[in-house]
Formats: structure tokens, sequence, C-alpha cells
């Protein structure tokens, strides 16, 4: 495997580091809560053309982030505030304009992890809901208020009607599905329909599982595992994660996917020492690809310590990077001393093969205390 | 946490290992095919009445997955076969018996994983089939065969409905909710519905929140975390692993328990190299434990390596554990070369506090290859 490293270090981070060091004098008048979200709008294929959608949806998505930690907010409800708003974009595979499954329903994944706590919430296969991270962060909330009556465990990982169900227990409002598919889910449905029927066609008869395994057509419908995802650190040095995803097109109904996987789609975890990091992850493709030819995927990354000093105990480090192996990726970030997020769509060097070759990119940054 | 060890190397096995090198003499002559299964029906709390239930069901269980192994099934299939048995027993909260959710149903858990391939199956919340774990397979197997029409994945974990409908596609019979539940898991059910009313009018108010906080009381139903698992290695040295689940009593429709969860509930992977093991394992408890105070959960464990010796290259020496921290777990365990399984009932040593206290026991066996 090729590896690109276009360390961002070098290039645009002169004056990202610049940037803070200008705002960390505003911040000493304003008391301003620090905090970083660094969010994905899908690892696959991005058209020029629609690449200033997917900037636009990631510059929304860490403006929410931001808001929230600007707030008061935790990581873990940053987190989740950015994630509603890229599921919100009919343009990602996630909540509002989801692939369709075989069925022609919409199907949901999405999950959040607390690095504070350590709490996991996730949903599954959930339909009727038009953000379904909103559901895996009430379930971690409720996790973390300990048992139910009688002793009870709470749940943490819920599927299918009994996920809808209970989201709509908690005053999660039920979507119809009719709205959350969009034109463009629709004719994706029609035509991989057809793709499908006359793949079936061809491959009637004894030849037929032959043909299965030597298939090595891609046939993610639209060409995109495009699952989005997030990562935040609040000022006090809470990591968070999530990950929210419509799963694969054409999925069998039912279909789990890495989103909703714990350990798999997304990872929090605080430091427990002052020499420690604290990291943060959310990824993108399938969990399951070991037996694959070409592994296609994405995965974002943060990873912060914090700097004792002399002048503030308080100033934390942000180490971030966005790797994949797909032809693109769509990232934006920023930091709550920012005015607006930075939005960037990484592609891998032309002449290269999408799963056979990897592109890295990532800078650093360094968020300063409260000081009042 | 206070751990408490009875190797078995100490105990049973010097009669273990003279009965394995006495069959190898027969082995020459019979050409057997061999291998090795330890299986067990629960980590939890077995009565002395029940005992011996549950040992019979763990003897059925290994002498299916030695008929398997003789008839030279593979270690995944070997592993199914005793994971049928275990669900089949009414005793265990597994398939037949299963403990009831919320609503009154059965929803199942179970996964598989092969050693060789790495594949890995699993369903979740599935209800209306009497072995999950057949689903499961039937998933792994299928996408072993490579992409569906089209160049689609194939699912490897299915949940709810979408699981039921795939599994009677797939040539598996659906099976009546009603023939699933035993007057045992009918009874507990009403049991622990009025104890959860009773809980639930005692918490009315504003105190309800702070007394969730502090509920120490344990509420799985039947006093049990009891899923059943089994791990095999075959002649080849191949391992393979599975587990499956009626999760716990009273959990909420659509609940995802770690029997179902890829990297959780089980995990099988061949050595990559001749000085390497293989390992496979079956857990049982709940994945998210970080804040419990309690950890109560249970383990099987099989690791090999290949012997190269002077006059066979083929033997293969087994090292397997069980370990829990609750209070009792049976356990069963068989070579092919054996005339009957050994089962066992593992308890802590009484004083000792589950959750608290670390039972492990175990063994060694050699297992002789094929002379011809």
């Amino acid at each position: 495997m090729e590896s690109v490293m276009n360390c961002a270090d070098e290039q645009q981070p002169s004056s990202m580091a610049n940037l803070w060091s200008n705002k960390q004098e505003s911040s000493r008048t304003q008391k301003a809560k620090g905090g970083f979200v660094l969010v994905h709008a899908g690892a696959g294929y991005h058209s020029e053309s629609k690449a200033k959608e997917y900037k636009h949806v990631c510059k929304k998505a860490c403006q929410r982030a931001v808001d929230q930690l600007k707030a008061g907010a935790l990581a873990v409800e940053a987190v989740a505030a950015a994630l509603v708003e890229l599921e919100d974009s009919p343009f990602t595979n996630a909540g509002m304009g989801s692939n369709l499954n075989l069925s022609g329903e919409i199907e949901c994944d999405a999950s959040i992890m607390d690095g504070k706590s350590l709490h996991f919430g996730a949903v599954g296969a959930i339909s009727g809901i038009k953000n379904p991270v909103s559901v895996a962060n009430r379930l971690l909330k409720e996790g973390q208020k300990g048992k139910l009556s009688a002793g009870r465990i709470p749940p943490c990982f819920l599927v299918g009607r009994g996920a809808h169900d209970w989201a709509v227990c908690h005053g999660i409002p039920s979507c119809p599905s009719e709205k959350m598919a969009t034109k463009f889910s629709l004719s994706a449905y029609k035509r991989n329909k057809r793709k499908m029927e006359l793949a079936e066609r061809m491959d009637t008869g004894h030849s037929q599982t032959k043909k299965r395994r030597q298939s090595n057509e891609n046939g993610n419908g639209s060409g995109c595992l495009d699952t989005v995802g997030a990562v935040v650190v609040d000022l006090e040095g809470n990591v968070a994660a999530a990950v929210s995803s419509g799963g694969l097109a054409m999925k069998h109904p039912g279909r789990i996917g890495q989103a909703a996987h714990y350990g798999c789609g997304c990872w929090a975890e605080n430091a427990r020492n002052i020499d420690s990091y604290s990291t943060a992850v959310s990824t993108s493709g399938s969990p399951f690809l070991a037996s694959e030819d070409r592994v296609l995927g994405g995965v974002i990354v943060l990873r912060c310590c914090t700097c004792v000093e002399a002048q503030s105990s308080q100033n934390i480090q942000v180490e971030f990077l966005w790797s994949h192996t797909t032809e693109s990726m769509c990232v934006g970030y920023m930091s709550v001393q920012d005015s607006k997020a930075k939005t960037h769509i990484s592609r891998l060097p032309s002449g290269t093969v999408p799963g056979q070759s990897l592109a890295i990119e990532g800078g650093v940054c360094r968020l300063m205390g409260v000081t009042e």
C-alpha cells in the first residue's frame, strides 16, 4: 500500500497557528470556552460539482459543534450537534437522503461515545427517525443515569422497531420514511434495482456461484461508503466521537453496518493521567474487510494532551488527521477561537488506485484556556 | 480482584493425559479425525438441583461437535452443532427457553467466527427462529461465497425482522414464538413484571432519578447472565468460536447484547505461522461493564499450536480454560478420542463475592494426528 502523506503541518498550518495565537488574545478578554471539532461528510467519491455542497454541510456541522462548546456544553453534546447537521443534509448518506435498502426503505445506523465516562450509545437499522444520532446520544445519557427500575441494566444498543419505539417513548419524534428519501436516493434506488435485476438475469443457472466469487464490481450504488462522523475535544480536555450512516445501498433489511458497532464506528477515551493522550476516532467503511481485495474506508482522528506551562495549566494541544483509501473525503474543522470552519476535499493523487493507496493529512493546534 | 486459580493441570489432567495417550494407539488403526471441543451452558448461578440438567446438555453439545469432527467437518461446523444443542435445551438462556423481553417476547442474539477465514456471522434481536446460531452460521457461509449480484457486499450481521426473513428465505424454518417459551421462562416473566411494577410504584416522583443511580439490585431475572458458548479446534488446527443468548430478562425490545457484537461475544483466529497460537474465545456477560461496580461474566478459551515432532508433524497441543466472576459456570469438554465428554460445574470458593472474585480452571491435552 502506497502512502501519500500531505502533512498540513507544512502547508496550511503556519497560518493556522497564527490564527490561533491571534485569537488567543481576544479569548483572554472574552472568557471564551475552548474546544475543537473535526467532521467528515463521507469517504467515497465527491464530484467537483457537488464539492460545494459537501463543504457547506461540513462548515455548518462545525459551527453547530462550536456553538455548543461556546455555550459550555461538553464534548459529547457538541459532537452530537455536529452529527445532526450532517444527518440533515440530503447530500450525505446519513439521516435524510440515506441510501435505500433492498425493500426501498431507509434504515440507519449511528453511534456515539463519551471519552469521559466511556459510555456508548448506538442504534442499528432504525427507520422513521430523522436523526439517528439523537437516539444514540439519548441511549448514552440514559445509560449514564444508572440502572432502571428493579435493577435492570439500561440498553445501550437498540435496533429496528424496538429502537424506534424507545426513541418515541423518550420524546424523539417519528418522521415519515417518505420524508427522509430524496429525489436522488429514490432515483439511485431505481437505477440499482435495474442493475441488480440485470445482473441476476445474467447470473442464472449453475455458474451463479462461480460468478459471485469472481465479481469485482463496485456495488455501492452511488459509489460511496459515505458514512459521516465527527470528533470533538472540549476545553476540559474531554473527547467524544460519533458516526452515522444510511448503510450500503440495496443492503438486506436488518443489516447492521460498522457505524453501529461498538469499537468499530467510533471510539473516544480521555487521558487517564497528565502524561497520556485523549483520543477520539470516527471511521467509515466496513469492519469486515479481511477478505476484500480493495479496502475502501476513511477515518478522522483527534488526540490531545494538556500542556503544563507556567502561564496556564489548561492549554490543550490538539493533533488531528484524516485518512482515506477512497478517491476523496470531505472534511471540516474549527476551533472555538475561529470565526469560521475550514473545509477541504482530500483526494488521492491522480494515478493512484482507490483501495490500494492511502492519503493522510492533518494538523496541530493549541487551544488556549479560560483566562479571567 | 481476588484470583482463585484452580489449575486443572494439577487435578484431573494426569488422568486426562493418560486417556489421550491410550487413545493414540487406537487412532492409528481407526484413522480417526482429531479435534477438541469446550462448551459452557452459562455463567451465573446453577443450583445443585439443576446441576444434572446443565451437565447433561453440555455433554450432549460436546458429543454433537465430536460427531461432526469425526465425520470430517471443519471446526466452524462442529462449533455450530454444539451451539444448536445448547440452544435446544429449555434450561439455557439461548434459543428455546430464552428470557422474555419487556413485551413478553423472545429475541435472541448469536454469533460465530471461523478462525481460518476470519469470517463472522451474527444475528441480533431475532424472533421466531429456533436456532439463532444456524442463521449466524449461514450468514458466515454466504459471506464466504463472495459478493452478491451487482457486486453487493453480503450482510454478516442482521437484526430483527430482516434477520428472520433472511433466514426463512435461506431455508431455515420459522418457529412460533409460543413454542420457544417454557413454563419456567413464562413464570419468570410474570415474576419480573410484578417486581418491576412494584419497584416503579415505589420510585415515583422527583426522587426517581436519584434512586436509579443508587440502585444496586440484581435485575437479571433468574440471576443469570447465562449466554451459552463453545470453542473448537479440528485436526487441521482450525479454530472456531460461537455464542448464543436470549439476552437479559425484561430487556427493551430491540436490545442487542454482547453475543451479537463483533469482537465481543466470540473470537477465533488461526495461527498465521508454525510458531504462533491459534485462539478461540467465547464470552458471557455485558461488553459495557466499565462503570459497573460488580463485573459478572464468564469466558471459555482455547489456544493451540502444532507440535513439530519426529514421529508426526500433525500433533496439536491444546490448552483450554474457563473463568468466571459469577457464582458458577457449567462447562463440558471432549476430544475426538474420548468416549464421552467430561462435565463440571465450576464454583467460586465459599466466602468469596461474585463480581469481586474470579475463578480460573483449565487443562492441557494433546491431539494425535491421523496415522494411516
